[in-house]
C-alpha cells in the first residue's frame, strides 16, 4: 500500500518538474519524512535532483543525503557548488558531514570545511576510518561536570535545545575532559532537582577508543542495551557519541555482507538495481575463477581413477549425488559457525567443543543419509558392493564435510580473516574435490580387490 | 581480555558454590551487568542455577532470565516453585513475563497470574503470538494528555519514576484511549513549561497494529529512526509500546535465520553449543534427505546418456567442473536477491527489472568463465569439438544458474514464503540436474553429429 501511494507523489512530482516548477516538486517531498523523501528523491533523473537540491530546504536537503547511499552523494555534490553543498553541510549532523568530505577529493573536502560556520566541530572527526567507533561518533553531544544539580543539567539541556536522539544519555567529564560517569535524561528527571550529577551518575560507564571496529561497538551496543555509547581517546577524554540508530545501520550493513560473501560474491556497496552490471560481474567472477581453478581439481581425481571409472560404469553415475550431499552437509554446518561467530555465541578457542558437536551431529545425518545412499543404489540395479561403497562414501563424506565446514571459519576468525569468506560455494568445490577422492578410493578399496 | 575477566570470576563463584555458599556467589554475579551475569550464570550446573536463582535478588533474577533463551527459561522455571517465580516476574518488563508465561502450561501461567500483584499488566499481552508487534509490546508505558502543560507532563513522569526505556516517546491518547500524537522526552524539556502538549505533540505518529509481523516493524522502526513504535488494536486505541532494544534482537535474529536457512537447514532456536546435537540433527536433516532425492536426478539424467558418456571418456570428466560452476553462480545470484528482498531493497513486482540485471552480469560472467573452460579442456588434450562443447556449457550454465537464482526468490517471496528457503544447497541441487542435462545435450549434438 506504502508504495502505491507514494507511485502516485512521485507522478505528481514528475509533472512539476515537467512543467519547470521546481519550487511545488520540493514542497511536495518537503511534506514527507526523510526515509521516504530521499525514496522519492532517488528515483528521479540526476539533473532533476541537483536542482531540487538548491530548491529544498537546506534541512531537508541534509536530511535526503543522510539517507542516500555514499556514491549517490558523491555524484550530486560533484555537480553543485561549493556554496551550495556547505550550506546544506550546517544542517546536516557532524558525523555525516563528516562522511561526506571523506568521498570528495581533500582539496574540495578543504574548500567545503572553510565555508562551515563551525568547521572545528567536523575536522577532528575526518582523522577516523568510516568503521571505527571514531567514523561513527558524532561531535555534537552535551557533557555535564559532577558538581551540577540534576535542575542545572536540564537547564543546561533547556539552553542547548539539541536536534539529536545524543540528548538522552549525557556524559559527565572532570576539568581535563576525562569522562567520569554517565548519566540519562530519565534519571535527571526523576531525580530531586537539588541532587548533585556526581551522586545520580553511574561511575562504572562503558566506552570505546576511537580505533574500535564498528562491528565491535555494535556487539558491544547489542549486549548491554545502550541507546549512546562514548568514545575516547588513550588518556580516557571524551571525543565524541555514538547513537543508537547509526548501529542499527551497520547491524544491518555486516549481515548483508555476511551474507553476501558466505554466498561466494564481495559484498556490494550500494543497493542491488543500483550497482552497475559491471561492478556487480567485479564482486562475482573473481571468486568464480578462483573457485573453477580450485574445481578442476575434481577432473584431476577422475582422471587419476581413469580405470576404476571405464571398468564400473555405473560408479560415475553416483558422482554428482555424493559430492552435492557433501557440499550441502558442510554449507548447512558453515552457515550456523559463521552466524555463531558473528553474534558472539562461540569463539576460535572453543574450535575443540565445536569440532566434537558437529562429529556427532555428522554420524547421525550419515547413518540417515548412508541408509538413503543403500536404497538409491540398489534401485539402480548397482549391486551389493556398490551400493556398500556409495553409503560407506556417504558417511565418510559427511564427517569430513562438517570437520571442514566447522573448522575453516573458526580458522580464519582465528588468523582475522572474516569468517564469512568461508563462503558456501568455496564450501562445495573444496568438498567436491576431496570427498572425490574419498569416494573412488573406498571404491578402489572395495571394487577392486574383490 | 573481557572473557579471562569473566572466567576468573566464573571460577570464584564455582568456589563459592562447592563450599555451599550461595550468599557469596549470588553476591559475585549481581555486580555485573545483566549480560554478563546471565553469561556467568548460563556456565553453571542446572541445579546450581536453580539455588541461585533464589538467592540473587530478584531484580537481578529477573535481568538474568530476561538475557536467557526461551528454553533455558522454561527449563528453570520448572524447578522453581510458583512463590519463588512471582516474586521474580513481579521484577519482569511486562513483555518479557509475558514471555516466560507462553513457555510454560496454561495451568501454571494461570497459577503464576494469579499470585501477581498487577497481572492485568500481563494478561493482555499474552494474546498475542510471540513473533507480532503484539508480542514484542510492552504495557508499561505512561500516557499524555493534549491538554497537559509541558511541565504537568515532566511532572507526571517524575511521579511515574519509570524503569524503562519507554519513557523517551511520549504517546498522548484522546478521552476513549485513541492515540493522536507523540511528544519526545527532548521536546517535553526543551518547551516552554507553559505549553500545552497539543502543541508540542507530532500528531503524524507511525503505528502499527498488534498483528504485524517482527519484521515488518523492525523495518519501520529502522526506517524512520524510531525509539519507540506504538501498537495499536482497529480502532487506534494504544495497546503498547516497542522499544528499540527489543528490535535490534529481532534484526539479529531475523539474519540469523536468513543465513543458516541460506545455508541450508532450519535455524536454531538457542546458542549453537547449547542445542543439543539431535536438535541440530533434525534441523539439517529433512532439507539433506529432500535433496538427495533431488540430487538422484543427477544420476538419472546421466544414465540418459549412458552412450555419449561411453563413446567419450573425457566427457564425465568435466562434470563436477561444470555443475560446480552453475552452482557457485546461482548461490551468489541467490545470496544478493534474498538480502535485497530482506532489507526492502527491491520488490517481487520489480522481477523483470532483477532478470535483466541478472542477465547481463550473466553474460559477462559467461564469457570469462567459458573462456576459462576452453583453456582448461585444451589443457586436458580435449580436443577443439570437447573444449567448444564445455564453454558452450559453461556459459548457458551460468545465464540458467543466474536466472533461476534471481527469480527463484521472488518467486518466494511473491506466494508468502521465506526467499532465504531458497537456499545455497536448494540452488546448487536445481542446478546440478538441469546443468548436467544442459551439457550432456550441448555434447549429443556437437560431438555425435559430428
Amino acid at each position: 500500500m506504502e508504495t502505491i501511494v507514494l507511485d502516485d507523489v512521485l507522478e505528481r512530482i514528475r509533472e512539476a518538474l515537467e512543467r519547470g516548477d521546481l519550487q511545488t516538486a520540493a514542497a511536495i517531498i518537503e511534506n514527507y519524512r526523510p526515509a521516504d523523501q530521499a525514496d522519492l528523491f532517488s528515483e528521479l533523473d540526476e539533473e532533476h535532483q541537483v536542482a531540487l537540491l538548491s530548491e529544498i530546504a537546506p534541512e531537508d536537503s541534509a536530511d535526503i543525503l543522510e539517507e542516500l547511499d555514499d556514491e549517490q552523494v558523491a555524484d550530486l555534490v560533484a555537480e553543485l557548488s561549493d556554496e551550495e553543498v556547505a550550506r546544506i553541510m550546517e544542517e546536516m549532523e557532524p558525523d555525516e558531514a563528516a562522511d561526506l568530505l571523506g568521498d570528495v577529493s581533500p582539496e574540495r573536502a578543504e574548500a567545503l570545511l572553510s565555508r562551515l560556520e563551525d568547521p572545528d566541530e567536523v575536522r577532528p572527526l575526518l582523522l577516523h576510518p568510516d568503521e571505527t567507533a571514531g567514523g561513527l561518533m558524532t561531535s555534537e553531544f552535551l557533557v555535564l561536570r559532577r558538581r551540577m544539580t540534576a535542575a542545572e543539567a536540564i537547564e543546561a539541556i533547556r539552553r542547548w535545545k539539541p536536534e539529536s536522539e545524543t540528548i538522552y544519555y549525557l556524559f559527565v567529564v572532570d576539568r581535563f575532559g576525562r569522562l567520569v560517569g554517565v548519566v540519562n535524561l530519565r534519571q535527571l528527571i526523576v531525580a530531586d532537582p537539588h541532587a548533585l550529577i556526581q551522586d545520580i551518575m553511574d561511575p562504572d560507564v562503558i566506552a570505546v577508543r576511537a580505533g574500535t571496529d564498528q562491528e565491535e561497538v555494535a556487539r558491544i551496543m547489542t549486549r548491554y542495551d545502550l541507546l549512546a555509547l562514548p568514545v575516547v581517546d588513550a588518556n580516557n577524554i571524551l571525543l565524541g557519541v555514538i547513537t543508537i540508530d547509526d548501529i542499527i545501520d551497520v547491524i544491518e550493513e555486516e549481515a548483508t555482507e555476511d551474507i553476501q560473501r558466505y554466498g561466494g560474491a564481495e559484498p556490494l556497496e550500494r543497493s542491488y538495481l543500483d550497482t552497475s552490471v559491471v561492478t556487480i560481474w567485479r564482486k562475482r567472477v573473481g571468486w568464480l575463477l578462483l573457485l573453477f581453478i580450485t574445481a578442476t581439481l575434481t577432473g584431476s581425481v577422475m582422471l587419476l581413477f581413469k580405470q576404476e571409472l571405464e571398468s564400473v560404469a555405473l560408479l560415475s553415475v553416483f558422482i554428482p549425488l555424493l559430492i552435492g550431499t557433501g557440499g550441502n552437509t558442510g554449507s548447512q554446518t558453515t552457515a550456523t559457525i559463521i552466524r555463531s561467530l558473528a553474534v558472539g555465541d562461540i569463539e576460535p578457542r572453543q574450535a575443540l567443543a565445536v569440532w566434537w558437536h558437529e562429529f556427532r551431529v555428522a554420524i547421525l545425518l550419515g547413518l540417515a543419509m548412508a541408509a538413503a545412499g543403500f536404497i538409491r543404489a540398489i534401485t539402480w540395479d548397482a549391486g551389493i558392493d556398490l551400493a556398500l561403497v556409495v553409503s560407506l562414501s556417504i558417511l565418510a563424506l559427511i564427517i569430513w564435510a562438517t570437520t571442514v565446514g566447522a573448522l575453516l571459519p573458526l580458522l580464519a576468525e582465528r588468523i582475522g580473516i572474516d569468517p564469512a569468506m568461508v563462503s558456501g560455494p568455496l564450501m562445495s568445490t573444496l568438498v567436491d574435490a576431496t570427498g572425490l577422492l574419498i569416494y573412488l578410493s573406498i571404491a578402489r578399496l572395495i571394487l577392486m580387490t574383490g
